[in-house]
């Protein structure tokens, strides 16, 4: 069994990016910028800002984050988003989910321009990943394809098995999968027999955010396991697999944390830089 | 086993329907109004197009087909389909498909408003079908999943496989199947073992467009097998399940011609209803 470094792939793209941006702000004259909207104080929210600014620091792109009271109201924050849709020195834009309740998660996402939206959380841009055509990749699903593709995965006519269909992980990633030449089952909450499918895969995801869901009698020697669940037992973060038991049979496996996570700035870096040159080149 | 009666379906469909277009048109004063573009003349097309204003015509529905010359250019087609975007007259366009090769089929889809996109090719509304947002559907796929409930399939936990991955079929069923609670595998031209999957399966899904490729032997008893393909050999139309040899294990399974096809034109009525009211609304 080999324990994919995801912390050093992370790094390695981290130091290619970082290149990069000294070289398109030379090109461009102006560094990337990146706005993050927070509204309220949700504290996965609070931390997940935290990684964003360290990574954009040591990237070298200017990023601001404007928090917004928790009581904002709707049509306020269309006209925040609006507004930084027709500001030409912001390049990219992250809201920070989950929005208090009281909000339209699905409107605000559609009232940020695609060519901004660098998580892909618009339906314009997600529609065009779910087509296949070229463009913006949600984060974390980008940052797990690249982990295969690091390790040496050969994705094509795979049998591969996705445990979880949410909008941020199961479902994006699927389509990426299937656009890499694989076999893709989806299973989910309403699935009946999970084991009999996860015994047959050649590669497991889990996405379902339940923990231990995916144990060692579940899969096959040789297995390889993306995991990009994060539950919190405890004071402990664990995955959907049983790390002890799955990593026993598996080829590869991703730890968490320090797994698939390690990735996800660095995608979000990426991805910037993408919408940047898009912007400069129109 | 049963072979499913499609066209009572669809007929009961448009009844349905023809009253809707009744009382729609007698409440907002006007009649629901479908344009039809066509590019060159494609003879799937031609006859495809036929159909629809005879479907119109039926259910009482305006239309207009306007051709346009093979040799059209992007642009001239673009500034085509932003003069019907802003025409408050029209309610709903169909886009015959395929274009001529030197149009881009995304630009042209795109550049179509989501709030006028009768069959669902504008990656908006592609993306919200995807995050199972409500929304338009595209025609044969929303076609299928009314067969399978009229028919009293219940998907819910229903091991489904999708042979083909196709935009038109493929994509978008397994997207409905999945938000009906199915656990599904889309099987394509890279899976390795085909049989295995079909062999497990509850429903079949053919989507391929390859006649001949689900047997007799590859499905289980009692499977339900709804074949959307039309393949033509020699004089003859058929589907890609082998209809006699799959029609002895199969407990449901619609034919081909005269299947999944007959409730398609009903379907883009009924959307181009969905977009007349929400235009009415607005």
């Amino acid at each position: 069994m080999t324990t994919i470094n995801c912390k050093e792939i992370a790094a390695n793209i981290r130091k290619g990016l970082g290149e990069k941006v000294s070289s398109l702000t030379e090109k461009y004259g102006e560094k990337p910028f990146l706005e993050i909207v927070q509204v309220g104080a949700h504290p996965s929210s609070v931390s997940y800002v935290k990684s964003i600014e360290r990574t954009c620091d040591n990237m070298g792109v200017n990023h601001r984050l404007s928090i917004y009271d928790e009581n904002i109201s709707e049509e306020e924050l269309v006209k925040v988003i609006e507004t930084l849709n027709s500001d030409d020195s912001v390049h990219g834009v992250i809201i920070q989910y989950p929005l208090p309740q009281h909000l339209d998660q699905d409107r605000i996402a559609n009232t940020l321009s695609p060519d901004k939206d660098v998580d892909c959380v618009n339906s314009t841009n997600l529609g065009k990943l779910f087509m296949g055509v070229k463009g913006i990749v949600p984060c974390t699903p980008k940052g797990m394809m690249r982990i295969l593709e690091e390790s040496g995965v050969d994705l094509v006519g795979k049998e591969v098995v996705v445990v979880g269909n949410g909008r941020t992980v199961g479902k994006p990633i699927s389509q990426l999968l299937l656009h890499s030449g694989a076999t893709v089952t989806v299973c989910h909450v309403q699935t009946k027999d999970l084991k009999k499918h996860v015994k047959e895969a050649d590669v497991v995801i889990c996405a379902a955010g339940k923990a231990g869901l995916v144990t060692g009698d579940m899969v096959k020697d040789g297995v390889v396991v993306v995991d990009a669940a994060i539950n919190v037992i405890g004071d402990k973060i664990v995955g959907d697999a049983d790390f002890e038991e799955v990593s026993k049979k598996a080829s590869l496996i991703t730890p968490v944390p320090g797994g698939v996570g390690t990735t996800t700035n660095a995608m979000l870096i990426e991805n910037l830089l993408e919408l940047f040159v898009s912007h400069k080149e129109k």
